[in-house]
């Protein structure tokens, strides 16, 4: 069975700047690529997304186009760097959006999301990340998508100014083994609800 | 197929009084019960549950045996009253304690609670229910629970002191739409978890 | 004394589309007018702002001329509405945008932002208010803003769809009451730490 | 003038076991003392405390005793450990029990807390701090605490289990910084709301 990836790296930086939270993404794309799981990388900052909770806020919103992908992805996860303590606005803002289509449905007329399951990656030079996680996850859960266990993976490094992610986070065995934890149970969770999905009952949209 | 529910009612009430959170899980226990699956409450406030991340604090701690119950069940539900916008300190400290055997693991030697299930019931006189689900459901998923999607039930008024779940709620269709939507998908999940266990792959417990 | 008042409206509406959270904010600006308080008010989603930590992204970036306004005044507020239980991603954005000053100093050496007040008015359908609050004060807090007692004023409905802050919250006691215990506790702390200013001890910036 | 603190460490460990809290927390009594600022400590773990949102539970509650210390203090720190990025259970229940009162008045009819300053002090061996932080100063801000700015002092680790605060974290410039910082915005505030009560206008409890 073919899975496919949606990776949305919020990062406040476009594509011709370094990001640690990418480098990060990569570790998993790496067993992706190895179990022929499929997938395409959107750095947010690249493009013009509007503003509103809708799918398509009209006239040069490229969100429609990044929609089109989450649709067709089996598996998302969404990158975010930490600031405050807190994801990005860029990651704020991928979630109203995908919001903004939680009343679309698929064939069945449950929440287009379903079936689909959600990972987050997470870095930042201190403290955070579950929160980042907390609130990303708990997002992509109440709009549809399932989250299997352990899909937060995070690199945040001692309190205060200090490293990021590819200077001081790269030899850290505990978000290395989380990389791979993250990455197996996603496909695996996505597989058997390609083969299994939720069937009609009590979630169908009003 | 058997399936168990563990519901933990994280209410700051003894069983002696009435719970708000509790005739909001009721909704839920309606559904699993026309659906042949069986399940236990737990009043925590009715117990003496020890301080500290460890599975049994020792004498008088009566936590090893919500424990086992814990480890009997293919779904948890958490459920918690909301008090300055935010999950009971009961709750918190049942999620310390359901933290405190996060290195125990199943005989693949996967986290303990692999294969199982995890959703919150939620109740307020106003505000803080979303908050409660993003901690309680990002806490159950770091360590091994599985998140269906839609399973953050909540009743909450308006702003400011006001009406309980009781007095103004059970007419609510959000509500008791995502009753509904929430037992079946807990059921659904925890079922197709138990035919098809995460196989061990990346997620095994040094 | 003189105080000056910015508020900070985050919705993701432009200024030619009615805001809720607006018509909420407009209560506390009767205060301030009331009491000899000047204020201005900025409509983010009016504005192009650019990405980064940082108080100027380059060419095309509006923030510096916000920035001038928020050096300018004694009081900062910021409004927000609710999206999936949290601030808005434009909240998000001028939060980041804030704390790229945060090591801009005052004539002491100290962070540029000591000596002001912050608060907070939010409104949304249902649910999040507390938790908004919770991200906003906090971050305004560890920049260098002082938070007066209660200057959290919110109005949310009952869970679920529903009415917005102009259909069904004007009437409510509660936030109306916090509206006038905002504003009145911002002027009286933003005028004595205008006349008490905090003294240089422990607090220069490296 | 005399000002006084009183410190709620919310360790799980009781006082005959050593909490990397404490050691944090008394860096900052250093300060206090060097300044004649008399403190209290308490280790709530050490106490019985009652549930419920109320200021007496009835027998056998050990708040009451408790609440005396924090209605004699000018200064009210909070120290809790992270665990699974929040704070502990113990401070949610301190939380509760001081959310209880929050209807009690002082002799203008304010909130108790009026005039009262809040600080926090966290330990964890990785992540979490500024979620605590935040939960706990907006919940000391929300029921009548000023907060001034920079009081948010903490110590983490590197993302993963690794040495805790007394181990790894007492050289960290950072976190010593911020001990100087709060301690002293702590004191001034204190001082300049007790010279400068806040006036009855607009925040007189119902």
């Amino acid at each position: 069975m073919q899975l496919h990836t949606l990776v949305l790296n919020c990062s406040l930086k476009k594509s011709d700047e370094t990001s640690h939270t990418q480098a990060l993404i990569d570790e998993s794309l790496k067993i992706f690529k190895d179990n022929d799981v499929t997938y395409d990388i959107v750095r947010l900052a690249d493009y013009n997304i509007g503003y509103g909770i809708t799918d398509n806020t009209g006239e040069g919103d490229d969100w429609p186009e990044i929609y089109e992908k989450v649709k067709a992805a089996d598996i998302l996860i969404i990158g975010t760097p930490l600031w405050l303590g807190e994801k990005s606005s860029i990651a704020a803002h991928a979630i109203e959006r995908l919001y903004g289509a939680s009343d679309h449905t698929n064939e069945k007329g449950q929440a287009i999301y379903y079936n689909k399951v959600g990972g987050v990656v997470i870095t930042g030079n201190e403290d955070g990340a579950k929160n980042a996680a907390r609130s990303i996850l708990y997002a992509l859960s109440h709009i549809g998508f399932t989250i299997p266990p352990n899909v937060d993976t995070y690199w945040v490094g001692e309190a205060g100014p200090g490293p990021s992610y590819m200077e001081a986070g790269r030899e850290n065995d505990f978000t290395q083994n989380n990389v791979k934890t993250m990455t197996h149970n996603l496909m695996y969770m996505a597989r058997i609800l390609k083969e299994n999905p939720i069937p009609v009952e009590g979630n169908v949209l009003a």
